[in-house]
């Protein structure tokens, strides 16, 4: 991104509400925390024609300015999306509240007692873009967990954002919360993202949701400590050994129960000695569905409509209708391609070998690795986490999933009467 | 830092040797970890003269170059020293391996059972400054958490390091690990730091052991993920009911008891209530023990001897035998000097009040919050963890004393019978 032509003292303001903000939220009740998020969800349901009629600006906008069919659809908010996101709001009020949660303690020799305790993180920025519901769900995740936040949700999105964060800041006014625990820096356009990659000690950490472009400028230029919530070039091996009705299967809701999302498997790799059992059921399968198949020399010996995969492919994430396929000497070169090519996110094997299935396990190092599952699993409401804030891939903090406790930070709390050190 | 005048595929060879060690390490079972521990301090034992003698040029060299006292003392290893670090990487080896424990896991409704393990990193990038000593830590405590380490330990010790590291890789491949899970970079200069800062990919974790100079450049620099072990500008507040023997006890070993570390406190916050009968005690105490008061106005009132505080004072860490101290109205200015000067490491609190020592402990947000005790506590080795790594003043990943699990990531190991989502 372009340097920011705003000094970055333009965000004082914002912070500055946002860290006083942060104080009053991580002192709430978990209570009050939940009225807060009951009234948004009321707001949303009682302003939901306001709601659509900023969305239909954005809308129009976006048509004007040629965004994608896939990106119209991510910014729309019609009826039944308003009150979906009513409905995560109530969700998040029922999770567990991990704000004052010990996660280990102990008393030591000389009488000391020592806690870790969770505590918020204090002040959330986030960055996505043409995804108003982002909004909602971030405002109620950020809410619960005791932090405040500050979002640069991208012009795309400028109208609903503005109407929402409205609706969301009266609501938290209404239980006694400061409205400007949730703010939006949508005013200062495309350098929001760059003046919040620069605002470090007022975010305490920066959470990139979007494309892998978007991802890695964040990344590599925030000075401030950065969440990944990446992509996935997800990959299923199938082993000589695999069951054809679960090679079959999961690779089918792997690639086609919704292929726009980053659990959706986009490489198949299969053991030669299966290939010839299993790929004309498992491609057949796919193509049935719509799914374009780009396999290598040998896999298109099995398939031979599938075209021809280049090496670009290997590193594609397509989260669309497309499937990579290449056939494998030995798990060896499957682990080999897969540490190779995949950005950590999820592989899969499919087999009845239990030795094959703990190297696996033990040599993919990945943020989830699975035996005889569809890589669909990998999401925080499957885990039982609840709403989720997104999937990191990164090593640091938070692996995979991220739920309301990934949200927070500790502190140890230390309880002495008069203790110096020898 | 200067752009590198290296690109950065000069580390090519160093990171692909790391990652490759990294896989036979995350692998290693505990036991051939804890001999080649074992075999490192063996090696240290059988070498000290070789090592003293190398030791002798790197100090020979620092004297040529005007390093002051207090980086040559950091600089020396004589035999004792030697001998503590034998007996420092023996204390590793006791440590229970984090590698492969679990974290929590369930059993999800559908049948999958999941389960987070610690994992290792990978390969951990360590930048630090005239520290030899750090060399045979960070070695050891990689080792034993399964992480590769590749070390930036200066051109000061640069001699030092390198017979330390080979000792290391000897040992290490006695017991059949690869050598290079523990390499040095000092052969590129000063540059060596910027190249570790840019291997985004090839080193894992960063982290910086040193200046607060020197970290804030990692921090602002790196786009590798940065644990930043941080500064201290650690505060006491005597609260109006302090205890005067705890105050003065505490004040004192704080300060006292090892001045050059980052625990050590560096401001005094004394209740206005509380001064006429704390402030004369628990200075004299000080400065009978040679320390430097810098006072404001009111302080000076009960200890003209001070020096006159300014500004600069409040967010200075000392790390020598000076203290600020100023005088406060009320706990909530305390909480609020605190909040605006402090790096958020270690505070505490001298007090005999309930309700103001919960409001400290609730209201100060710092790695380690305290009540009535000395802030020297804040120490791996103190809370039972064994060897530190460091004290994290980060919010994200660790945050206060970093033990071996610190130096972990976690995966998910999903373990289905053919389940696909809904």
């Amino acid at each position: 991104m372009s340097p920011s032509s705003h000094p970055v003292t333009v965000l004082t303001p914002t912070l500055s509400a946002a860290r006083s903000a942060s104080l009053a939220l991580a002192a709430a009740p978990t209570e009050v925390k939940n009225k807060a998020l009951v009234a948004i969800a009321t707001a949303l349901r009682a302003n939901v024609a306001a709601i659509v009629d900023a969305n239909g600006l954005d809308l129009a906008a976006g048509a004007t300015n040629g965004l994608s069919t896939g990106l119209l659809d991510r910014l729309r908010l019609d009826q039944a999306r308003v009150e979906a996101l009513a409905v995560a709001v109530l969700e998040v009020a029922l999770l567990t509240d991990p704000v004052g949660q010990i996660v280990r303690g102990s008393s030591l020799p000389n009488g000391i007692k020592i806690s870790q305790v969770r505590v918020p993180f204090g002040v959330v920025g986030v960055i996505y873009e043409a995804r108003p519901n982002v909004t909602v769900d971030i405002a109620a995740l950020a809410l619960k967990s005791g932090n405040a936040a500050v979002l640069r949700g991208g012009s795309a999105a400028e109208n609903s954002n503005r109407v929402l964060v409205g609706l969301i800041q009266d609501a938290l006014a209404s239980v006694g919360l400061p409205a400007e625990s949730v703010q939006t820096i949508d005013q200062f356009g495309r350098e929001g993202a760059t003046l919040l990659m620069r605002a470090r000690g007022g975010i305490d950490v920066l959470i990139p949701r979007g494309s892998a472009n978007l991802i890695n400028t964040v990344v590599s230029e925030s000075t401030v400590p950065v969440i990944e919530t990446g992509a996935g070039v997800v990959h299923i091996f199938l082993d000589d050994s695999a069951t054809q009705e679960w090679a079959v299967e999961i690779v089918h809701n792997s690639k086609v129960q919704r292929p726009s999302v980053c659990n959706a498997v986009e490489t198949l790799l299969v053991h030669e000695n299966a290939a010839a059992r299993l790929l004309p059921a498992v491609l057949n399968r796919l193509a049935a569905s719509g799914v374009t198949i780009h396999a290598d020399e040998r896999a298109r010996g099995f398939f031979p409509d599938a075209l021809v995969a280049t090496e670009e492919d290997w590193a594609t994430e397509y989260m669309s209708l497309d499937l990579a396929v290449a056939v494998v000497d030995s798990l060896d070169d499957a682990i080999g391609h897969i540490r190779r090519y995949s950005t950590g996110h999820t592989e899969s094997i499919i087999t009845n070998d239990l030795a094959n299935a703990e190297r696996f396990l033990n040599e993919v190092d990945s943020a989830a690795v699975m035996v005889n599952a569809s890589t669909r699993f990998t999401d925080g409401g499957e885990f039982g986490f609840g709403a989720e804030v997104g999937i990191s891939t990164q090593k640091l903090h938070a692996r995979g999933p991220m739920g309301l406790s990934e949200l927070t930070s500790t502190k140890w709390i230390v309880r002495g009467s008069g203790q110096v050190r020898a």
